[in-house]
């Protein structure tokens, strides 16, 4: 079983610095964080897309984290899976059999235009079909939400109540990207459309972060009990019912299994709120109720700050904003601060368990993590 | 301990096929060579480099793999390491605790023109310094070379000797890219310079292809009795000697005291002959022979297919083809095969024990995998 025993990110937002400088400033402050200096680092796992948008122009980036720590002759791997590259990389980790491994999580996407990144990200989608026809994510994410509306009755207010609630929780969270942002209702209902019915304040922010783990085999106070990744076909075409994920519901079981919980155990989640609608197919796809019953949860705040099951504390990638392989490992940086008590003030009281889940695409790779207070 | 349970490739060379179409080939040549179905296996790793140069635009390829397979609800990652990304999967997928792996490296490099190729693979380089001052690896190796050549006093004799060795091994390899091409020691000699001394023939032929390996706990005729990886610094310039590779050489010792060999108990081996002057340089750091002498080895045909060390069977990067993150997994196609006695009229006699050895840049990263007969 392995433990987390450091964890380091950059504030997410608008970065003048390259994705190494900013991988070694995460890397650091987990460091910093564990008590210990890089020659104690048996293995890397590093998640970060390679069609920098910003031209960096740099791959071999396992290489790029050996001369940045100055730390060589140990290995170092790269994964990706596009959104889910910070959750596949910390998964690989925990599966690898080292005992002190470096998860690193990072993207720029900055100064990137917003064309450039979009065109940049749709090359996740797949490419003959989806591409093609200007299925981009907001696109994809937009006929999800209008199958799963019409089906399940969920109105536009209950995906006004997920970004409120988040942007809510960001102004809590100093490396949040919205952190000192009023945000209203009103705003929320007023902003413009971006695919219907799909508003702007639907939609998470793209921004450039890293974040970074140190887990062990040696116990601390906060074990990883639960590790799954699920990779499910790509194209959304292929799947017999777009409303819910097939590759989150058999993560987070497998996950659930490992770790001897269900759903009723866990005291708080950080999710991959994408899109406001993901938020809540992901209430029903983690096990927090059951299908069609997430829009109550979100009507009667049970996933505020305090609620009897928060969701996404940190702002989620809605409001702390989503670095796209960098999510994947500052979920898991969030979920420590939270069964540590270390989250000030956006603490979740009592939090004892709690999971981190992230999706690549829509819907074709997830992952769940489950983690424990007192290891 | 894992085992080699069936393996699979393409032809090496110039393909109309997708990346895609080429995986499912070698991973169907690969599921008939172990008898099994796609239902049977536990987990995919697979290597691509992201940035296609043919503008296939596809990203998140494990869910392909899924969709192309049919196959969901695995866990299933993409392993990144420029030119050692076969190797890194094979490596990822070793330790990653699964039954049944299927590993898959692909590149689909046409129909890019060659300064797409050469700017596009020149991303494994240092953005900064390296790419900046036009050292593409051709260029890199090229520097390489002359001190290799001018401190050991290796000439360019040597480095075509490398090159007709390779030559002459791939047209007994109906897989090769230069299979059925007669190539003679003037034709080599009257090459044109790429980057000097580097001629044409010194250098790895770009070329499409994909290769499937399916690893298996359930004990086979080949076991997997060594499985090490290792990173070092990205620039070239960071080294204090570069006529020697670091990560070969920890990766090396550390797959030989995993086998619990040493190198006189080789009997074949495919070495990461990107350049003439690399497979040389490699005799040395994989313990072939000491520093200095592979000049030696080469001379005497000591690792030529009739030799006492026959290195490169399949040909090598040189004359097989070199599809980027292909190669390293195209290497345990060749040794599994040679230890199986099936590799025809390039058999190596006897071959009992063997070793796989795939770089990426110019010696950042290295990955070792020693094979032995029987299990």
């Amino acid at each position: 079983m392995m433990y987390v025993k450091g964890v380091g990110m950059t504030k997410f937002g608008v970065h003048v610095k390259s994705s190494q400088e900013l991988c070694y400033d995460a890397a650091m402050e987990a460091m910093d964080d564990a008590g210990i200096s890089p020659d104690r680092i048996d293995a890397v796992v590093v998640s970060r897309g390679d069609c920098a948008t910003d031209g960096e122009r740099q791959r071999l980036f396992p290489s790029v984290i050996s001369s940045i720590l100055g730390r060589e002759g140990i290995p170092m791997v790269q994964v990706m899976a596009a959104c889910a590259g910070g959750g596949a990389a910390m998964w690989d980790a925990v599966h690898s059999g080292h005992d002190t491994v470096l998860v690193l999580g990072v993207e720029k996407l900055t100064p990137g235009t917003t064309a450039v990144v979009t065109d940049d990200l749709m090359m996740a989608a797949e490419s003959v079909y989806e591409q093609r026809e200007g299925l981009n994510f907001p696109a994809q994410n937009a006929l999800i939400a209008q199958q799963y509306m019409r089906r399940y009755g969920v109105s536009m207010g209950d995906l006004s109540l997920v970004a409120l609630k988040n942007h809510e929780n960001a102004n809590l969270n100093p490396k949040a990207r919205f952190y000192g942002k009023k945000v209203t209702l009103d705003m929320i209902k007023k902003s413009p459309i971006i695919c219907s019915p799909l508003r702007l304040f639907d939609c998470s922010a793209s921004v450039d972060g890293a974040a970074a783990v140190i887990i062990t085999k040696e116990k601390t106070d906060v074990g990883i009990i639960g590790s799954a990744l699920c990779a499910d076909r790509l194209p959304a075409f292929e799947s017999p019912d777009m409303t819910t994920w097939a590759s989150t519901r058999i993560a987070a079981g497998e996950a659930y299994r490992q770790a001897g919980i269900s759903p009723e155990d866990l005291d708080c989640v950080e999710l991959h709120d994408a899109f406001t609608p993901v938020e809540l197919m992901s209430y029903e796809d983690l096990g927090l109720c059951g299908k069609g019953e997430a829009k109550k949860l979100i009507r009667k705040g049970r996933t505020k700050l305090n609620g009897d099951i928060p969701v996404n504390s940190s702002g989620g990638l809605k409001a702390k904003g989503h670095p796209v392989s960098a999510t994947g490992v500052s979920q898991i940086y969030e979920m420590t601060k939270q069964l540590r008590g270390q989250a000030e003030k956006r603490q979740v009281d009592g939090a004892r368990i709690g999971i981190a889940h992230n999706v690549g695409g829509a819907g074709s790779t997830a992952t769940v993590h489950v983690l424990r207070k007192g290891g």
